[in-house]
């Protein structure tokens, strides 16, 4: 095999580089990111690139062009984990990119484009509560006052930069211009390739994203001494509303996913009494905004009618958007041709997950490659697999959509 | 008014005795618990009774009948409180019978039977965990064993009794012989009666509990990426469980009440993942035994039913049974006559929570006058109310009730 067994022993590699004893976690600005930057770095020359940590933290490998003058392209993913995470999610997107330039230079191969490998410092967020801080920061989205955000400690981001080596006055430079496209490959986190027996697809979009807080309010009450047609039962109504978010999106199941993933009855609730108050919170997903602002009004609406003929009250607040970030038709035109050049059925689906690179959309036509998950699609979980099978035919397939790319 | 004013003045004037600055809380084997027995014996002797503490920290009144060798019947309900109380629950089960006793007592009156009323220690068990004390004492199913319940502080139910003055070694005693009837007042602590505008009603029984623990596991996943068809969503699978428990007893609204107390999604949820583990309470009651296990069992099965269609696991552990005590026929139709010769409409109507009344059904005929409770039905609670009209006509049906009664 060219590049799936190494490419997981890499993966396996990076694994060891972890904050906690026996399960694998690695944040931002620790001693282990600098270690695993540092492997990743050693890894890149060896390929061919010059590589090192930027102001942020950043790792980037650059393969310079036929030319002096050439555009660039970019690809990369993030290094960094979450708590007690799978090995794969971020890594391979690194590692196939490296593999694909560690290829190109053994034959002497140049592209017609400065390619660039960058390993993204920091996109879960774990440390500092913030996301994406690497691919925001080479967007030219890196926003000050992420630097005064602090960790559990109460270190803030630029102390914890400065004394990892970085330079927080550099970081407005990070901006790239010029970038001929930006292509991100990445474990898909979810059960669609796996389900269908195909190893790689096509993103269409990253899908946007809308958040709401319910809180049920109805009447506490003796679960022994109020008749049930007298009730007004906040756990019932908040049950009959996580149905109806459930119901909307599985209707439309291509275009919608819903989640109710945090519930809870005030006060933890007891065995022998009715519960007057719920809280719970909605997350619903799309690629198109539109279908997503459309479903979160009349879910909004539905759940208000479910109050009323309940006679409880319900309080919504909607506390999050972030919009979808459609894939660049071009790119994704480019990689179905080369998943179909190796006979492999192209298959288009959405990104249910944000990624590094709806940051690098903001200044660079973008696509991004899913691979095959195992384990039924499951990640951020040390459970999270691939298969070197697939590790192969995703590197065989970028590299085939390098060479025949031109910006 | 006759008696309805004194009585509420009599329950403010115990509402004074609590161990919480701000709100009531009164519990077994405290000063307050003294205090306020101690109030309630000194009435007991202004209205004509014999009354002091028991072994066991009871308050025992004691008017003697027409001749030495009357039969007894006895009324009574708690002095003791929940946490935050309201001032009716209990107490006004014990003033109300001390306002028939001044009253006869006033006329000179003297009745067929001795006429007992008992201020029970501990109905609520906050104290020790173990409830029901005093009238299981007087039942004769004191255990031995409740003497080493332990308090939050680790003081057994045994020391606390003994530094109270009370003897272990007497409860076995106070266990009733040939007790003619038990009759309680209590408040209906639900809405029943307030509904139908009624004063007083007749409970046929004191209502069977079952009470289960269920948890539903399913797959755990992000929020983003799985498709609604594959989801195995534990939190819509139990919110599906509830509304089954809803309908169930929603069917059967004259016969069974049905709670989902606790509900809680494992480890509290986030608003990005998919529940994967949802743990819930039920609570099933009905006067007729039969009917709850029915119950227990259909909906046991139904929710199996969900789990298999659902792709979730369903782990079912009942782990509480309490058998109904129906009331007896001839006690309910002599209340009922008292009731009807006040003019007011007879409602017989089961109680939903458990009673002091329930333990003498073991070892004498039982009966129970249910008194409206205003503000919703609520209880348990300081917004807990009666009114002195209502105090008033249950006194004077109890009284009736007491004046017609012939063992």
């Amino acid at each position: 095999m060219k590049f799936g067994t190494r490419i997981l022993a890499q993966a396996d590699r990076l694994a060891s580089f972890s904050e906690d004893e026996g399960r694998l976690t690695r944040t931002y600005l620790t001693p282990r990111h600098r270690e695993a930057g540092e492997q990743i770095a050693v890894w890149m020359r060896e390929a061919g690139m010059e590589a090192g940590f930027d102001a942020l933290g950043n790792v980037v490998g650059r393969y310079a062009g036929d030319r002096p003058d050439a555009p660039a392209v970019a690809t990369g993913s993030h290094m960094d984990t979450v708590v007690d995470a799978g090995r794969y999610d971020g890594i391979f997107g690194i590692l196939t990119a490296i593999a694909c330039v560690r290829d190109l230079h053994a034959r002497g191969r140049r592209l017609p484009f400065a390619f660039e490998v960058v390993a993204f410092c920091d996109e879960e967020g774990v440390r500092f509560g913030v996301t994406l801080i690497g691919s925001r920061a080479l967007a030219g989205r890196f926003e000050p006052s992420m630097l005064e955000a602090r960790d559990r400690d109460g270190v803030t981001l630029r102390d914890a930069l400065i004394a990892f080596g970085g330079d927080p006055d550099v970081i407005p430079s990070l901006q790239r211009k010029g970038l001929a496209a930006f292509v991100e490959s990445h474990i898909e986190q979810g059960p669609v390739l796996l389900d269908e027996g195909l190893p790689v697809g096509v993103v269409t979009s990253i899908a946007g994203a809308g958040r709401a807080r319910a809180r049920v309010t109805g009447m506490a009450g003796h679960a022994g001494t109020v008749p049930m047609p007298g009730r007004r039962d906040a756990l019932t109504a908040a049950s009959e509303m996580a149905l109806a978010v459930e119901s909307l999106c599985g209707s439309r199941p291509q275009e919608l996913v819903g989640t109710v993933g945090k519930f809870a009855v005030a006060g933890g609730g007891a065995v022998n009494v009715i519960p007057g108050s719920v809280e719970f919170t909605v997350d619903l997903r799309s690629g198109e905004d539109t279908v997503r602002r459309r479903a979160m009004a009349d879910l909004e609406s539905h759940l208000h009618e479910i109050a009323r003929r309940r006679g409880v009250t319900l309080a919504w607040e909607p506390f999050f958007e972030m919009k979808a970030m459609p894939c660049d038709a071009g790119l994704q035109s480019a990689l179905a041709s080369s998943i179909a050049a190796h006979g492999v059925k192209v298959r288009h689906l959405p990104s249910g997950a944000g990624h590094d690179a709806m940051e690098l959309a903001h200044i660079a036509p973008m696509a991004m490659l899913f691979v095959r998950c195992g384990a039924g699609g499951i990640s951020h979980n040390p459970l999270e697999t691939m298969t070197a099978e697939d590790a192969e035919i995703a590197t065989s397939v970028l590299l085939h959509f390098l060479e025949n790319f031109r910006p």
